[in-house]
């Protein structure tokens, strides 16, 4: 069977395929932050000629039905199907916001080492073909050749020696000697110029970053993105804990997050025309969790008391083993964790914010599916994670996306009439809301009194725009005659416990080692929130603590560019490694200290408001 | 359907296979040194009852055929079947002699190092259980811990890792680690007493023998010999290289090998009650070709000029890599080869030989499949590899065999009545003749003049023992209502060869180096002509030079008994790996001295009878 899309292409499908997978197989990804259960209703699709099943349509309108909407995990065909993918239900590959970002990436670099030493180094060798009077083994000449220009004491593989006859005759035995950590040989190639090229790779536990890395001179090719298909196993990393360790679960989670990756360098690899078997390294970034289940080892410890992953540093391991699409004997380097719930992401943070080379007090947030928390300087780091959750990245709010095209990214509610105009990334109608657009809403709703202290809806004040709807009240953003963009009372709760928990998180931290908020010299702010962050706003609902504003940065998704360093340099990988070392994990799960803190900031911006002036003063206007 | 054996023991048979294959796989081995192609005639049965399809009779007489003689690997049963195997059909598995000898080996481990220090050392390591104050990574526990006691930058494969969470909370943090070369951590067990095993394995041509080792105390605890399955894809290596360029066909002579070892291994860990797990380490010793083939690494460059292996000096692989069932992570250390026709074989007997270590001048010749010859001292060895052919292991003489029961070792002619008689290995009635057995007929033959100086048969001496054959004229040994045992023209042909190709070799590096036999001081002789080796009667022949008798030494099996010292200390690992670098190899095959000097050879003794002063007063005496 077939699907014809209204450009026209033509697609296969598979019997028993949803139109989800077929699309997805086919090189179209559709958002989706449920992974296909049917339950997040990000998939929509319209369906204007043909037969088909659905197996739900949960979260789908009578009108929307009636108009030929369905989700496409949902839908199976049961003929040629004629289908209309809304621009909504896009999910974008290699966005703008990213590309623009990896340029100031490259002067990071530079300012931090800019002396380039990937993984892999490269050695030219001359070796002198065998005669009758010299036939000692290949290897022999090989090893000879490369101990004359100091490379003693190499590790030659198995797989290594399986080709090597061959690859120094095809050379003609001139070759370039490719090495990596041990030393270990990994492979050969004949002399000439050529790219070379690597990969660093954020493994989110909602989203996939990839950046495609020219070794030579540290450019970012491009770019790609996807959510973790994981997500169809659970939103967060318990859920997928829980998971792995059912039967065949490892596996599968393994070989999901490896199909995900595969299919970004896919259509890197194909569009910029360059061989997998040319990437010759690879950095991973990601939390705990991520890293366990990537290279297949069982992160059952992790949520068990004492709380203990398998290893924090994982050792330089092959592309082969980790199943990734790229040359087999390809290091692949593992940002290091630090314990079970601070994990590689946060010592690229780290990294990337510089704090650790710094002698005033700076503290760095990560705010991710989870939350986590860094307070130090160039002598000590501290850190802790705080189950902030995943809405910022879209996940669990009815309208929420990730920052990508269409979303709503910034707010504002007119203080007399009570009616929203908002900033949409790319310009056009809006899609859905995203990380920053929601910190904007919720400010301007509580600077506005369209919500109370608590986060509920003040009917009263904008009849016009709070209603009822399907889960409760809401607020109506935006209506055009495809959708409603709505923020419900329930979404609203779940921004104030994320924004609770990481303020509390950090009030925590600074009041363990001794500091106020006041002694902060920088603050600095990673995470999916968009191309900005309005860190006024944050602070007026009390995520972030009220100090001069000069101090905060936001950075973006820290863990690729983290990533990105250490694919890039020798040094920035010892001191990725000096950070996760040097970082001491404080448990906020066993802390009572903790659950109070939080419980304080459950309100607007909290419940000691002589904390947060510039809201009092607000509030005393308002 | 199934077969009964005439013991009464019934095994299962598959459809399409054949009785060779059946009994094989059921554990009974039958002898065979064509691999099953129907033309040795070695595995011949006698079928009682049943039906059955042949694919060839070739090799069968008559008469046999009447008695219901088949051969097992041509016979496909059609219905149940009953079976009688003779004695001389069967193959000696863990013979009596190598057992034998096997207890001198300690002996001579005990004079040349005494000190076991196998491949993998163990470490008990008490390792402090993670607390909520300490919880760091498993990995980093272990690895602190090994620290601790000295064992510091150890590698962690991904194999490893994958079971170490489980390894150290089964054993409740209490370990041992045992670690090998790099230094890499390859497993982990539990603290308690227990037998430690290695294998040490020689790879023949022809034949493949396997020592099962106490590690703790360097006893054998059992030996396993069988023939190389890979026979039936060429007798000697040149063929099995042709063999192994063909698609797929390296392939399948490397799961052959394997399966052959794998056979061995079995029936020895099922009779020891051992788990395979529990054996942890190997060393394999044998000719180039063969380890290339055992490692699935191409042996293609091995037979073009300048005859170029792709290496000589393996590196510490993996069991598992080499799809040997012990411990998958068991280091597998390979005997270093020297070149392309001189392999780990030979530096195994050198260093069996001692040679390398004394200062007077020492020839060792091993003559096996091919035939190899080391001269030299403690300051430098010279080799080279003379083509002497597989006969002396039985191969392509018609009632050849190897040194088990039922082999004709010695042989004697009565010099008036030419009839011949002779000792049987085991006793018993003879089965066939192997190598010693073949020296001492061809020179009790040429001593009473029942052949001549090129040969060939005299038939007025002994009428009645010399006959029409159907391969040409034979000597008739020995016959019962069974069997005939022959020696033909064509046989004695190729052990002139043979003995003329090793002469040649020896008496080639001899003037190369510049000396005479008469320099030598002591020569060590190895192969598998059985329990020993008339070296009067190999003198006599012109096989080894004319000197005195006390000056030789025949040490068995040196490549098994090499492969075992290897197993049991470093020490030996590195004096076999300066014995390979020592090695100067001398290309025979290129050059035009060795063929003169074969030509000569060839005659009875030789065609300069002065060489050989002791043959010379036979002749003046017959």
């Amino acid at each position: 069977m077939e699907i014809r899309l209204a450009t026209g292409k033509l697609l296969t499908v598979h019997d028993g395929e949803s139109v989800f997978h077929a699309l997805k197989r086919q090189g179209i990804y559709l958002a989706s932050s449920c992974g296909g259960k049917g339950t997040c209703g990000k998939c929509r699709i319209r369906i204007d000629a043909g037969k088909y099943r659905t197996d739900s349509r949960g979260k789908l309108s009578p009108d929307e039905m009636k108009a030929g909407v369905a989700l496409a995990c949902q839908t199976f065909p049961d003929s040629d199907l004629s289908v209309d993918i809304p621009k909504e239900s896009m999910l974008i590959v290699g966005d703008v916001i990213e590309i623009a970002r990896s340029k100031d990436l490259l002067e990071l670099f530079r300012t931090l080492d800019g002396n380039i030493t990937p993984l892999v180094q490269w050695i030219p060798l001359d070796i002198p073909p065998p005669t009758i009077e010299n036939n000692t083994g290949d290897l022999e000449r090989l090893a000879g050749a490369a101990a004359d220009k100091g490379l003693k004491n190499a590790i030659f593989s198995h797989d290594f020696v399986l080709s090597l006859a061959s690859s120094l005759r095809n050379a003609e035995w001139k070759i370039n000697l490719a090495f990596t950590k041990g030393p270990e040989a990994i492979l050969i190639s004949p002399l000439k110029e050529k790219t070379r090229y690597g990969i660093a790779v954020d493994i989110g536990t909602t989203t996939i970053v990839l950046y495609l890395v020219n070794l030579l001179d540290g450019g970012i090719l491009d770019t790609g993105s996807t959510y973790n298909s994981q997500i169809r196993f659970g939103d967060d990393v318990i859920t997928r804990i829980v998971y792995a360790t059912e039967s065949g679960g490892l596996k599968e989670l393994r070989e999901t997050v490896a199909g995900d990756i595969n299919d970004l360098l896919a259509s890197l690899v194909e569009r910029h025309r360059i061989a997998a078997e040319d990437i010759e390294s690879a950095v991973i970034s990601g939390n705990t969790t991520m890293a366990h289940i990537f290279w297949g080892i069982n992160p059952e410890y992790i949520r068990e008391e004492p709380y203990t992953p398998a290893l924090n540093a994982f050792p330089l391991w092959k592309a082969e083993t980790a199943g990734i699409s790229i040359n087999p004997q390809a290091p692949l380097y593992t940002v290091p964790c630090v314990a079970s719930y601070i994990g590689g992401d946060i010592a690229s943070g780290v990294l990337v914010s510089t704090m650790h080379r710094k002698s005033g007090l700076s503290l760095f947030i990560d705010i991710g599916t989870n939350g986590e928390i860094v307070l130090g300087n160039k002598e000590w780091l501290v850190t802790a994670a705080c189950s902030a959750g995943p809405c910022f990245e879209g996940s669990g709010i009815k309208h929420g996306m990730r920052a990508t095209e269409g979303a709503v990214e910034s707010v504002k509610i007119d203080p007399s009439t009570f009616e929203p105009s908002f900033g949409v990334i790319g310009g056009g109608n809006p899609v859905g809301i995203c990380g920053s657009g929601m910190i904007d809403a919720l400010t301007e709703m509580f600077m506005t009194g369209v919500i109370d202290q608590k986060g509920r809806f003040v009917k009263e004040r904008a009849p016009q725009r709070i209603r009822e709807g399907f889960e409760g009240p809401e607020y109506l953003f935006y209506s055009d005659d495809r959708r409603d963009i709505v923020l419900t009372e329930i979404d609203i709760e779940n921004i104030i416990r994320a924004k609770a928990a990481i303020y509390a998180g950090i009030s925590l931290l600074l009041k363990k080692m001794g500091f106020t908020p006041q002694d902060l010299e920088s603050v600095s702010i990673a995470g999916g929130f968009g191309n900005y962050l309005n860190i006024e706003k944050a602070v007026i609902i009390g995520m972030l603590p009220d100090i001069p504003r000069e101090k905060y940065r936001f950075l973006g998704n820290t863990s690729v560019a983290g990533a990105y360093l250490c694919l890039l340099s020798e040094n920035m990988r010892r001191e990725a490694e000096e950070i996760a070392r040097k970082m001491t994990n404080i448990e906020l799960s066993v802390s009572r200290r903790f659950m109070d803190e939080y419980m304080s900031a459950l309100f607007l911006p909290h419940t000691d408001i002589s904390l947060f002036p510039t809201a009092e003063k607000i509030i005393a206007k308002r």
